[in-house]
């Protein structure tokens, strides 16, 4: 097995981009991720998106963005695990690099959700909880997370103070980031007066719906050096796991058990342990998932995860920094495309190229991605030669 | 890179499954895999499905299918490349064989297809063609392969029989495959006579919507003799490519280049001509489609195509059998399943488990599957040890 390292990044801007299709949005960070790496043609391509079908009308966007890459005809295809579908699209790629059959080969995720109106992005994000046993029955996405909150805050005492600092945190950190889609402070007040979506999660426990891509250039290790001057990123963990779909079906709907158990795979593979990491950039689709992915990835002990946030452990002058790009909940969350979005954060961090917002002393990084209520996620370790 | 064995293979009846939902036909065929290979278990999973979205407001499917296949928490995820997805599905676990990270893969394919109707259909199948500049327009996947026949028609004299033909070759071949959907024999005068749908193809030239779904598990090849004691099926060959998604923009209509580079790519890692190869499944959604791609693959001259099948070099007893199984036309297409069914097919005959239907003396076969009007392709060449 080759090893791999990250040579390129590029990411669109995350808003409402009405202004641009989404092969727009996907050509742009793909272009932006060549230019950086120094290439001008991939031998692979893989896209991650969740949606493109019920958003856009439009599958097969391997074959599209190849074409409108102008990178016909290379082998392209589609990867999708819901809102995991970037990380699984990064994982598909290491493994054929990895494999030696490919040498360059871009990763990317993409999607346009602003395009249709509230109830068919409803509609079209309950595909990734189990139509028949969950969205069938009216639970939407917040219902879901709002019961594990409920649960979180009954078996551990987690405050509703806590849930909002997630959000105040994070907005705080998106302040920085250019390429964010609320750059607006808010307050644990605000939040908890914020309009009420699912009880206890208001609209400001929410990511939003968002357009955006990204794309990272991946090579063998062994040949980065030929392509950029910059610092070589090199993939050294990668770990997938699934869980039940529905979260009727856990033991424990607090635990993150795909996420848990992908951590432990990545960290294997890279041989550290969570205490090597310096900094994440996780899935914070609502308030409480940071809660419980800091508890899942063993950042904090279970039960632990509202309290460490409130205490500072994860701000970006923490011990611990968490979604210095602002998350899911301010830079955006176009679903397909956060998994790569992340990769993009924690490579600028890694490189130092990441200006106002940017770590000090910082060597290794880690991304967690996940679809659905934690039904699958992923896991990647980065680290700066 | 290691080489990569078949070991097991599974697959639903192919038809209108109304009793059958997406997860129980594709844990259906997962479970004949498994128990086809001797293993309890995977290491992951990789789906192939083009529209669970569009189709039944399912995604997602690879937490949900690891889940009711009772295999979390392997990393599960699906591929999708329209009508080509199954064998994206393939490539992509080969290379995470080939890489050492896995060792027992299960690829798979579903569609559920027959639950919604007529015209969401065909708007879902059109996801495969570009939303924008073909379908938005009026034209239908039967209306884009229209334009290749005539094309065809005109450049190369090709008859109205010759598309007919296929048609009428497949169905005879279908009779003998009990997974077929539509196991009858048809005419040439049926198939001419029948209910136009797009000029000069009519509604026997086109495949059907069906409900089905296949499953393989790979191992890498220096194991594949500690799980199974039938004949070894390894993958000499995986090539694939893309072209431009919309038809409008090729020089030439009746060439299919994607397939037609796929197949060099796959015959270069193989280290055959096609000469060397015993027979094939091919994509054949529309009696056209077929003739197209006899000659990608370089079985025939260009423009050939339709001479060879009306003399029968393609027929069960011909010298170059092409969809003993029944092909999409008779023995069905769910779209996302079919990649991994033709797999399951070649793999039958060259294993001698082919029963009634059996061809003598094959050690070589070939698949070919291709998204929307050839936009992506993937070629695969089996053999036996």
């Amino acid at each position: 097995m080759r090893d791999v390292a990250i040579i390129g990044i590029g990411m669109t801007d995350f808003g409402e981009l009405w202004q641009e299709s989404l092969r727009d949005l996907f050509v742009k960070a793909a272009i932006e991720a060549m230019e950086d790496a120094g290439v001008d043609h991939v031998d692979s391509m893989i896209i991650g998106s969740m949606g493109t079908g019920l958003f856009t009308g439009q599958e097969h966007i391997g074959s599209l963005m190849a074409d409108y890459l102008g990178q016909t005809p290379v082998s392209a295809y589609r990867v999708e695990s819901a809102c995991a579908s970037g990380a699984f699209a990064l994982r598909s790629g290491i493994f054929e690099v990895a494999s030696g059959q490919s040498n360059i080969v871009l990763c990317g995720g993409v999607e346009k959700m602003t395009d249709v109106p509230g109830a068919q992005a409803t509609y079209a994000l309950a595909a990734a909880s189990d139509r028949d046993y969950e969205a069938f029955h009216g639970v939407t996405f917040p219902g879901l997370y709002a019961m594990m909150a409920t649960a979180h805050m009954h078996k551990y005492g987690t405050k509703r103070e806590d849930l909002a600092m997630v959000a105040v945190k994070n907005h705080h950190n998106g302040m920085l980031n250019p390429h964010a889609q609320y750059r607006m402070e808010i307050s644990v007040d605000q939040v908890i007066n914020s309009v009420k979506v699912a009880d206890p999660l208001n609209i400001l426990d929410c990511s939003p719906i968002t357009d955006g891509a990204a794309a990272v250039i991946i090579c063998p290790l062994e040949k980065a050096k030929d392509f950029t001057s910059k610092p070589i990123v090199k993939i050294t963990g990668s770990g997938a796991a699934s869980d039940t779909i529905s979260i009727y079906q856990r033991k424990d709907m607090t635990w993150l058990k795909a996420t848990a158990i992908a951590a432990e795979r990545a960290y294997e593979m890279a041989g550290v342990k969570v205490s090597d990491i310096d900094f994440a950039e996780v899935h914070d689709c609502f308030t409480i998932s940071e809660i419980c992915i800091l508890e899942a990835l063993g950042v904090v002990e279970k039960g632990k995860g509202g309290e460490a946030t409130r205490n500072g452990l994860t701000a970006r002058d923490g011990k611990f920094p968490v979604n210095v790009s602002g998350g899911l909940k301010s830079k955006g969350h176009p679903v397909g495309a956060t998994g790569i979005a992340q990769i993009h954060e924690v490579v600028t961090q890694l490189r130092g190229e990441a200006g106002e917002r940017q770590l000090k002393n910082v060597h290794r990084g880690l991304t967690q991605n996940m679809g659905g209520s934690g039904g699958s996620a992923v896991v990647h370790i980065l680290e700066v030669e």
